[in-house]
């Protein structure tokens, strides 16, 4: 290879990253046509350089669909939050982030940070090295946060379940039982498992608890279900639940945002597991006067600001009303194509996500390719023991009927092409069915219907 | 009813006008007091005071669904014109303008103004009051821009047409062959009639002028076609085209673009119209040192060559049979649903937009109704001759497979709201069979389906 | 010169018209690597490719800085004017208008176009080809009117002044006085001239008119002061004013306001010019119950919108003052800089821009082109007949003391580059005192002076 | 006092909270009601529920002004991380960030979080409980990483300093001395601390363990410096440098930036600090593919792609030189007024931010209250134990002279309002004769000059 090819390649090479950014960030004309000159030489563009008409269609259960007053909400300039104006803004936030969790008692606490963030400070500022927990695996995320117990040093009784079930409230009951020194500190439950499309019964938990008398904390991690699937914090006594920015309040990731109980509360005086940047303390010491221990993201908190209010107007059990709704029109669509939920037990369906099962012989990986290479469809993968045998369809958050017939849509077509034998129409047209009957005015719209 | 409920109605009827902006700004603070003090004295909402979750699903034939990246591009803090950097900025403009024309020899101008305006422009600049000219009327567009050249003192010879038929090439081919002496100053046609779905056929009118060895010239209004269907500015020679921004362009209104032929603009000189803001004069003057004789509005130029980047990189051949694989999918699915097209012959249905006539008994309005009342989506009304007989679906500009899936899926359940007799999921079957076998990996997507 | 040099010329060539356009829009790294090595090879960047840090500081009369929650507001997905909740939100964009035009008897139209268009409007609607008017010419904007004018066929008498002058009343009484026979159809003044920073004496003009018991309609050009000076459309009994969304509205360009009185309405019945686009009849036949003749733009109503919030917020008498304090401030600077305003008589001075002779000898383009190069700062240069002698500082629409602060900081060191003989803060200083004398505390904000 | 009047006054201090919020954002329903009740009770309006003409000014160290080009960026619809184009972009936004540590060798990693949370990572991944370490306190914030030491169970050395000097190089030295065993195991040193606008000598520092041949690492907050001024991770041979994303990379809050050497990833096998979400572990294993263990904020993560571009087009060394020319005017200003830096040794001046001691018999407050009520502009208040002695001009990130010049116009305008006497403008004119004379041509713009 000459040393002027060598160059040529190096340039080709640089090309080519150039643009792979291509699809989110627009070029001037005439880059795009020097780097197509190139790249024609080459005979081919670099992977994903290309953004089609339309629109990519987001149908992950999270990231979810931002709505378009919330993306306005957030595109301020930079603004300081130590002006006067900040702690009333910021008593205002923490108090009407409350009705997602379905709490009058609780306090919610925001951290700049994730819902794996959240996961650590529900723990850590509970429990101490060494601390016997119970909890339950029925997915990657419970998993997950089962690994993050265990490296907190915590002494953590796990119940298995089958990747599909909820938590087994019977085995929990004995366990219970068994401690009869009342040495767990905590039941530890994945509210929704998002990668099965699963969502356990909580108060069920709470009744086994309180049949075995039993005093430890309840630590929920509702990531997938705050804010999308009915919430009782107060009702169902939990001491700590715990949520993210970009799943049920449909804004960008980076608040994770907690709820503590009063007896999560006073458990943190005797909580020894080592905690700064997630520990309470500094955030209850301040957020009453509405100050921070550090630095807030404005654009996130005008975001949850204007979410919430899309949500407060329409009323929380409209919310969750809406879910049920647009879930039951999705599983009648996995009826329709002859498919079964991943859940087989129907008090378990969660109605934020649906993970269909795939037949034999068929990768799913192929089906999720499939709609994003030619449906600019964004679906969900099957994880980890589930990788290969899922898709996934979320459909929590900012969603409808229309947008979530896209999805369908483009499942189906996706399910064809990866060698799914359906008839087309087979699903959309349980949905469609579904919904028509189901679905009601929109509120003040009602004068375009008489 | 006393002078004080009077008052009372009066100010709720205020209130409720001044409300119905709600769902989509920030409301005054002096119009939130009354809202407040109504509402709650009333019970009620206003109309359309609500904001879904979801979004709206704009399915009208323009303005149209706008690209995110264009969205962004469009977000400017204020700026000057007359900064240094301008000038090439705006002979760039101009000159990639030409593509959606298909002209490598036309001049492109761009005025701050609409459609109707570009209308204006076309005639203004080539004909003098007394001018014999020759059109069609078909629908609301083309006989709205008969009225602007009756009004502007031309003397108009229509060739009335079928409102769902196009231009008749016959009946053109007989007035150019009456025309001895070459009276007819223009041949003036609407290429897309966005009241009926019909495109006519421009090289035949083209070729029908030829055969008469006519000198008109030709006019054509290309505002729901141009940047979405074929055209081609020199190979058919036309004179004058005219476009608007927010239609294929997925633009905002605002912009009003204009092609010139050099016969055209020759026509100038003897061209008695009175005309100032829409003059091509002062255009032409300073546009080639890339100045403009009034303010440009910056946010929509950068939007438009935003969106020119989008139809670039996808390449104008592609963009056509995108809409020419849109529109015979929504086809199939009107034929699914056991219903016509107000365009009957196959030659003229339009790639835009797809105009469904309803069965007899069904007001068509009821349909466009209750989707926006259930569904929130927004479909075409009938307009004029054929209101409350049809109902339109636009599928041009920044468009999908899966966005026109929605549209589809709710025109659906809106038809069986509205008393069709519909099975669901017929019409929208077909479509996603159609597009399911003939939609090609999205380019630089390869790798996905190896 | 080798095929291959060529070829590296051509890609050079190209890579820099490239980056003409990099100012605008974001490049991917490895793109602006492959750009910045050619073009260092060329030892030398394309003119204005280069986005410094900090922003463009904004002081031309015009387009002006837009609100941040103004551009929020403008950050919208396409929407359909035909959706039932326009209506009753475009009645209460045109109720709104009001305020700027200090009407409650005129009627307010909303164009899509620019104030050239608004200026077409006032003209064509109101008289005939033929017809008798008056005007005066005291600067390019004048003079560009009377020219329009001219080209639409009325018969204008033009008052020449000294362009710094404002409106002559005495020759303008001489004119009136000499017509006996009332020929004189209409009076035509700009109320701000936005090229010598004058503000003609509306009030004047009109008890002139009065005097003379003349009929003749009086037609204001108010696209530089409307929403920012005094304005009185039914107390000075304006019959048509003309304003455009791009100066003191504080929105982008695109948006022609007129304001018409009954009489001005009457006269259309007479008036013979020929108009369609700039019909105020459309209009006038469907606004009444919230249609339109044409496409309205969305984003620039709701930026109309929620910058009319903002007037109304601070009060149409407070944003007047505002100008007047920010104004003063200015031409303390240019005192404190030994320098004259073009504007001698005090009763004339605007409180929308200030112009400013330089010295002899000295070229007041090289000060605008300084402050471009060296500052970011963009200044108004000097037009037509005083092109050279003056430069100007817009500090019309949405404008604050600190923001003017920045522009007289900047003009005086480009004053000092250009070689005008300056201490540098002599103009500042004074216009500091007088600020920090006069400013007062905002609205709301009391609480932390107490 | 009655209970209604109590009630009434509960009501009214609600809804003080409630509007507080009133100026940048828009109100949810409810709020509205309350205000407007209680406003039109009071006849007054509440605490900081206005919205002025013009802009907010700020001039905080952070967050900082965000460049238009970066709003823009970030302003985004929901996308989903596990696209297949995220991993390459991933990739390339670690590869980016190298640039502005100083760094080929040192591997960048990014946190949703805060700095806060960067200091954590940094401690916990390189570090044991008891392990010793020695750092210095000389401001609020190099007191909270004391703290946050502290409670991480680290024995620290803390070397006293004056609040307004640097890190004490022979102190250092005499403590590493000492240290026969080499027992320390961290120099922890706060590069720029915002209290006092003091920046240490990391070089110094450096070179003093080098002559300790102490094997110590070094852990350098770079928070409000890295990006900024001058930063050389390899040369300096830095083992943990943490910044985050709202000082000089000028995006808004949520990511916690830190770069690790090999030393301190060498160091993560003994560190036995309990750490989950900030640990490297978990993204050292996941970023080389491009994948991230918990979901990123896309809009963040497109911002820092946005911001990085203008930092590396302007060149680094050029963006340190802009720092230094800006605060240089900066504390010309401040002598003009005959007042003092806190900082008074000239090697520690920093160059991000000016803090400015005010007059025995002034508090501080008043200037930074003032400044907020009559100007809009925010600066820095008097942390901790300089609290009422000091205000802190910022004037890092993206931050030019002319915006500056606004920041100390109303400085001095606070000043005078706050009883310092002063003459207005002697401060200004200091840093205008110095921008004057120092300030370049942009780049790219050389052609005005000629």
């Amino acid at each position: 290879m000459s040393s002027l090819s060598r160059a040529a390649a190096r340039l080709q090479g640089r090309l080519m990253a150039a643009t792979a950014a291509r699809s989110f960030s627009s070029l001037p004309a005439e880059v795009e046509e020097a780097i197509t000159a190139a790249t024609s030489a080459a005979q081919t563009r670099p992977a994903f350089s290309h953004t089609p008409a339309g629109r990519n269609h987001l149908y992950v259960p999270g990231p979810v669909n931002v709505h378009d007053s919330v993306i306005r909400a957030m595109s301020v300039p930079g603004q300081n939050h130590r002006d006067p104006w900040f702690a009333e803004f910021y008593k205002q936030c923490l108090h009407d982030l409350k009705m997602i969790f379905g709490t009058a008692d609780g306090t919610p606490i925001i951290f700049p940070g994730t819902g794996t963030g959240g996961w650590e400070a529900a723990l850590t500022n509970t429990l101490s090295p060494g601390d016997k927990v119970v909890t339950f695996r029925y997915g990657l995320f419970s998993h997950l946060w089962i690994d993050m117990m265990q490296r907190l040093g915590l002494d953590v009784h796990v119940i298995e379940g089958r990747w599909g079930d909820g938590a087994y409230e019977d085995k929990l009951a004995e366990v219970l039982k068994a401690d009869k020194d009342k040495k767990i500190k905590a039941v530890c439950v994945v509210h929704n498992e998002t990668t099965t499309g699963v969502t356990s019964d909580i108060p069920e938990v709470r009744k086994t608890m309180d049949a075995a008398s039993h005093p430890a904390l309840l630590l929920v991690d509702g990531v997938s279900s705050i804010g999308a699937l009915d919430f009782q914090f107060d009702k169902w006594r939990v001491d700590v639940a715990v949520t993210g920015s970009q799943k049920a309040l449909s804004i960008p990731t980076g608040l994770a945002m907690v709820c503590a109980s009063d007896k999560a509360i006073a458990s943190m005086k005797t909580a020894k597991s080592r905690r700064c940047y997630y520990d309470f303390a500094d955030m209850l010491r301040l957020n009453p006067s509405g100050n921070v221990p550090y630095t807030p993201s404005l654009p996130l908190l005008y975001g949850m600001q204007a979410s919430l209010k899309l949500l407060r107007d329409e009323g929380m059990q409209n919310v969750v009303a809406r879910h049920h709704r647009l879930a039951e029109g999705c599983r009648k669509a996995v009826e329709g194509w002859g498919l079964q939920t991943l859940c087989r037990d129907t008090r378990w369906k969660s109605d934020s996500l649906t993970v269909i099962e795939v037949p034999k012989g068929i990768d799913s990986q192929k089906i999720v390719d499939v709609a994003y290479a030619k449906y600019n469809l964004s679906l969900g993968i099957g994880l980890a023991d589930v990788k290969g045998k899922v898709f996934r369809i979320g459909h929590l958050g900012n969603m409808d009927e229309l947008m979530l017939s896209s999805a369908l849509c483009g499942a189906e077509m996706s399910l064809i092409d990866a060698g799914v034998p359906l008839t087309p129409g087979s699903g959309v047209a349980r949905a469609l069915d579904y919904w028509q009957k189901t679905s009601a005015i929109i509120p003040t719209r009602e004068s375009l219907m008489q």
